[in-house]
Order: C-alpha cells, then structure tokens, then sequence
C-alpha cells in the first residue's frame, strides 16, 4: 500500500490509472489542473466525477494564469483544435510546452507536503508521437530528477508508459471504470465532436476493444489515415 | 548570444546572475514568481526594480494557489522563520517542498513559448546543505529532462552550481551589480533582520570580500556556528 498523488485530467487514461491504483489497494489522493485549455471546464468536472465516483480525495489547482503566455491551439489564446489523427502534423499544434512537466512538478511538491510517497500519471505509448514530455526517456530522467529533487521522498510512476489506448481499456474494462464519466475531445463543447485527434485515437482503441464508447460524440466516424 | 529565460528572484544570487548572463551579451528575460513567501512582497519589489536597471523585459508568475497548501516555515501558512545559520536543522523548515523543480519547469515550459533556448537559475553550493533541488545531482537530472521534455529546445543552466555566496558576490562587484537594490531576508518584514540563515550566508559573505553590505539591516552581528 503506498500513498499516491494521481493526475487526474478526466480523461480515460487517468480514469483507468485511478481505477488501477485503487484495485491495488493504494491510499489515492487524486489532482487535477486548469490551465486554460479549451476542453478544461468539461475535463475538470470528469475529473470531479471519477473521483466522487471512487470516493477518493480531489483538488484541482490552477496554473491557468502562470501558462496565460504559453503558446498552443489545445488553449483558448491559440487557433483552431486541428482534425484528423494523432501522429499528423498538424496535431503537434496542440502540444502545451512543458504540461507535463510542469504537472509532474507541482506534483512532486504536493505529495512531499501530503507525505505521499508516488505521483502516478498515466502517459502511454500513443502520446509518444508528439509529446515530448509523454516519452520513456523522459520519464526516466524526471523520475530521476524527482527523486533528487525531493530527496529520495518522491518518485514517478507511469503504469502505461508502454501500453496503448486499446490495452488501457482492455485493463479498464476488467476492473469496470466507469468511461461514461469520462472526457477525451480536445474542442470547447460539451458533447465530444469524435474529429480531433484525441477523439479519433479513442473511437478506434474502443473499436480495437470491440466496445461501445459509452460517450456521446457528434460523430463516431473514423478518419482514414493519410 | 543565446535567448535566456532567467529566474530572478531578487536575492544577491539572482541579482549576480543577471548581471552576468548580459554582460556576455546574452537576450535575456526575466521571471519572477510570487508563490506564498513571507518575504514575497519585497523580493518581488527587488527583482522588479533589478530588472528595471538592467533594461530587460520582467514578468512575475502566480503560483500561490497552486502552492497554499504546501508545507513550510518560509510559507505564510507556516511558522515563523528561525533564526541562526543555513546548515542547521531548524533552517529545514524553510525548505518549500519542490520549489526550484516547480519553477524551473514552468521555465522551460516560458522559455518553449518564447523560443528561447536557455533556462538560467542560481543555485550554488551555499543551498546545497538544506534544499535538495539545488544540488548537482538534481541539477543534472533536471537538465536532461529539459531537454528530453522539450525535445531538445530548452537546456538548464546553473552557472553557479559550484560557487558560493562569497565568490558570487566576488563576481558581481566586478561587474557593477546593484546590490543595494537585493532583498535576501526571508522574513515578512521590510529591513533585513540579519538574523536568519538567509541574511547570515549573505552577511558573512561580505564579511569575506571586505565589503559592507548596501542593503539596511535590524542587525549585522554573525551569530557563532553551534
């Protein structure tokens, strides 16, 4: 049993990582961010659900003003959220610079003050693509750093560094998270639009899964890759 | 010439450090950030009126939502600030669990959205004893998942790393820097009490280059180290 900080974004990776951490007997405090992304309202109350849902502590902390300056499409002073798959060129507009680690920071320094031991995020493989701070090797130099950084009182866990969208439902689905609570799409609307890449990179791990996404979604069509 | 995000915290380090970083003929912009200190008020006031001599762009970043809840003596929601010198125990109170990781990430995450291609803090070996993110070890670490985190764009630099306040302020006379415009105190109080270990590594350090210290003080006797 170890004392978790977890970042909770709302979305299903974090769902199905608090889902994880919980079935394994952890003590789970979870956290969430508002940063100023176009989907934060619609995020924030996922992340709010999930944790009522598993009865777990939550607070959201808000670095909006402090990332006000940052340059990205996935926030309300950048353009348009881009359509079409993940790994496009044109998804990699939607990189906020250095969220995660900024996140993974901050983190750090909670649990330190809440004597938690581990801060659990749930990057995976499919976020490798144009994330750099989602990558192994950055993982491990932070995990490094935050080691060093605290003394050895804090180190980063990523259970699905190495898994993808479709084994984390697969997990997910075997532990029953509740994915109708969660929320993926990147736009600012409240019913999910099933274009933007982060849509589209869920519609087909739910497919690869042979499910149905419990969410709604303006379109479930999934793009050709080009 | 490199394009440098500097973290200007007002203190006679900082203050060197800006000093030094334009008179190599670097781009340089300074950021400082208001997290909860008790002597934020009038570090903030320094570093403003630091960046105001040296002409160089000045913004003040808010993290004290994000770190109210954060337990430390150097916090206003903590105790009061000791008194003696920075290697003692009772001075580990005032460590802000995270706090260089936290800043320097949000940095690289400024520097990214600038386009810059430095992050430059002045850690040196006077925080080595307390605070563990000022430590070599850290410094490496975090420096790799800098870059790693940024893919590549953004490099932390500490060019301090191995000095200490003495030869710090060595540096800085050489070079004009305006210490009378420095606040190091951690107090919540507008004259230095020359009493916490703060001011007494910063009044020894004059004591060692034979120079009086510009700033007023309530009291400039170095206490005996126990």
């Amino acid at each position: 049993m170890s004392r978790i900080i977890l970042s909770l974004s709302g979305g299903m990776d974090s769902a199905t990582l608090l889902g994880v951490a919980l079935s394994e007997g952890n003590d789970v405090s979870a956290v969430g961010f508002t940063y100023g992304s176009k989907h934060n309202p619609y995020e924030n109350k996922a992340s709010q659900a999930l944790a009522g849902f598993y009865h777990v502590p939550y607070e959201l902390l808000d670095l909006s003003g402090v990332m006000a300056a940052f340059k990205s499409d996935l926030l309300r002073t950048g353009g348009e959220i881009p359509e079409g798959h993940y790994e496009e060129e044109s998804m990699s507009r939607t990189v906020v610079p250095g969220r995660n680690l900024i996140f993974i920071s901050v983190l750090a320094g909670v649990a330190w003050s809440k004597e938690a031991t581990e801060v659990w995020v749930g990057i995976h493989s499919g976020d490798h693509a144009i994330y750099p701070d989602c990558r192994p090797a950055f993982y491990y130099s932070m995990d490094t750093a935050l080691r060093r950084g605290t003394d050895e009182r804090v180190v980063l866990k990523a259970p699905f560094l190495h898994e993808n969208k479709t084994s984390i439902i697969k997990m997910g689905h075997a532990i029953g998270v509740p994915y109708q609570l969660t929320r993926t799409c990147y736009k600012d609307q409240p019913i999910a639009c099933g274009k933007c890449g982060s849509c589209q990179e869920r519609l087909e791990a739910f497919k690869a899964n042979g499910v149905e996404d419990p969410v709604e979604y303006e379109s479930r069509v999934i793009l050709p890759r080009t």
